[in-house]
């Protein structure tokens, strides 16, 4: 299957199938000169890398394998993709290709934006999470210790590559991370995809995944739709953040070390969504059908006891989303029918927080 | 005075007049949100910060003090600018101000373009050379140990302030070295700009420089125009790195200790014409005019002894503007009459080069 993301004079394929890894040829007409560098992980190294760099034997090609986790997204890593890319005179018609998750999607897509004000760059995304929602739309970034993704770039990609057979390879709980994004795109996009998603939650199970390459098409259909209306997030796009301005402020008072993206994107989305039903937005009926759809996912829902609400309060006020000091969040109405708002009274969200503590009563 | 930058759908204003730092409410268009933060170092802040903080005093304004020269054009100034906004709550619609040289306009350009993914960014340039050069077209960049300018992005500022006035409390050697940039446009541009800037070499002293104003206006129209015409230096743009190439290198091996940029681009230049000259591409009586005008200016004409010329080739091959492995360079064949070529013989280039070191025989 094949998607083509359109942007201004920009436009760049998405090739999706099962053992696509295994012809890389396809990515010929997006790789301009000789010099090939992939950015991976440790994780991934063993499992692919080799099959990469002779897929691409016709050029000149290095890898360099960073360490894995969300906690490394930072300046050190970067460096590290700057050192060898100078030392080792790669140039301007460089081609960088991130394989891996989202961590190194946002790394290495930074890196390329940014390397001699901009070279080639690709996306071999090989995590759930990374194929449905990561590596589509061009959004770099890197952490800083007080605020996720502070710094980074819009820098869209050459080609992206999704080869599903890799998540055969991703340990359960990367898996359920991805789940969560998948989910997110069941409330902020429309009825049928709400159906669409309940039916495949239901249906499947860790021995049984049939249809998810068609799951992370409709995901990547549906995320490109949004970035090729808005790609700088003007409006519309940062409807994608469901769930996410409490999944960072989680993020960041953990140090990055406590949750997969994902796991703080599901706990965020239970707290946007108890917010819009206390705010007679919403039915509570779908807080019920998002806490039963994580639950069979293995997915957090609530806040640990021994997080505070105050620390989260601080980490939201430092948030990219932030306009004119107020809080800037996602409600939601119905499937297909969120918004943006900076208008929520911080009382209301703290009170919000405190109910989402694990053991608070409903 | 006042020239307008046109680049697709982005346009923005460059103010030149003597004394408009007096008067910023002229920036109020191009501020977005409340909060500005001014880019300076340790050498401007003491004579225009007030001005500006004053001037600027609508705004929730503060600013940051880096040290002075290109050495500190690094990650860890990057480091101070990135940690200043995040910890005191900058926003998406906050507003960098760099006031100072082309280091402080890379490095806050810089900044800008990657801090939450690009805020937005003005410059008030307040050296010659960033007055007539680094302030216009949007390069930003810092540098990487191994080489120049190695880290950056293309991001364009929402005006350009220049107060010609500020060239009065300019160190003498400062202002020289934004000469060599003047004299790189006799070079690349025309007959007719050929003959302004003798004649204004020629007419001026540092006791007299009545017509800089004139001088610089003529500088930032061509080098807008350049840039117009090709924003990401796919083609054309690539001229106005006449000197360039071998001006990098020097800043590289020395560090970029050694000399001022304009001190490196003018025994750049001096290079660049003298490969010419010996490549009968041009009459070597423009060699003996551009050492003529950088006597003027007292700026350097020769490679220092201790130099050594393999180091330089060495850095040459690391340069962004390197293609297929191959050196790429500007020569000259008359004025406004320049061309981009990677089919220079290592030998050449080398064989010039010990022809350029201080004391060889011409």
């Amino acid at each position: 299957m094949r998607l083509k993301v359109e942007l201004g004079n920009i436009q760049y394929p998405i090739f999706i199938e099962s053992g696509n890894l295994s012809e890389l040829s396809i990515l010929r007409p997006y790789i301009k000169g000789h010099q090939v560098l992939i950015v991976t992980n440790e994780t991934i190294a063993p499992l692919y890398l080799d099959k990469v760099m002779q897929g691409l034997s016709a050029y000149e090609t290095d890898n360099i394998i960073l360490p894995d986790g969300e906690a490394y997204k930072n300046t050190e890593s970067l460096n590290l993709i700057y050192d060898k890319l100078v030392r080792n005179h790669y140039h301007r018609d460089a081609t960088l290709i991130a394989l891996g998750g989202g961590v190194i999607g946002d790394l290495c897509g930074f890196a390329a934006s940014t390397y001699q004000r901009g070279v080639n760059f690709i996306q071999i995304p090989t995590s759930l999470l990374a194929q449905v929602d990561a590596s589509v739309g061009g959004k770099t970034a890197i952490n800083h210790p007080v605020g996720k993704n502070m710094i980074g770039s819009f820098y869209q990609p050459q080609a992206v590559l999704i080869d599903t057979s890799t998540l055969q390879t991703l340990k359960e709980r990367e898996y359920n991370a991805g789940m969560a994004e998948v989910i997110k795109y069941a409330f902020i996009s429309s009825i049928e995809m709400f159906n669409y998603v309940n039916a495949f939650i239901e249906s499947s199970s860790p021995k049984n995944r049939s249809g998810i390459e068609e799951l992370i098409y409709r995901c990547c259909s549906i995320k490109s739709q949004f970035v090729m209306a808005d790609e700088k997030e003007h409006g519309i796009r940062a409807l994608l953040n469901f769930g996410h301005t409490f999944a960072h402020a989680l993020e960041t008072v953990t140090d990055y070390k406590r949750w997969l993206h994902g796991e703080a994107v599901a706990i965020g989305m239970c707290c946007a969504l108890r917010l819009s039903a206390h705010l007679k937005l919403c039915d509570s009926k779908y807080l019920s059908q998002l806490q039963r759809w994580l639950h069979r996912c293995s997915l957090p829902c609530w806040i640990p006891a021994d997080i505070d609400v105050s620390d989260l309060m601080d980490a939201m006020h430092m948030d990219k989303k932030i306009l004119n000091n107020k809080i800037r969040l996602i409600l939601f109405r119905k499937p297909g029918d969120c918004f943006i708002t900076n208008d929520i009274a911080s009382r209301d969200i703290s009170q919000m927080l405190l109910k989402s503590i694990e053991g608070a009563e409903e």
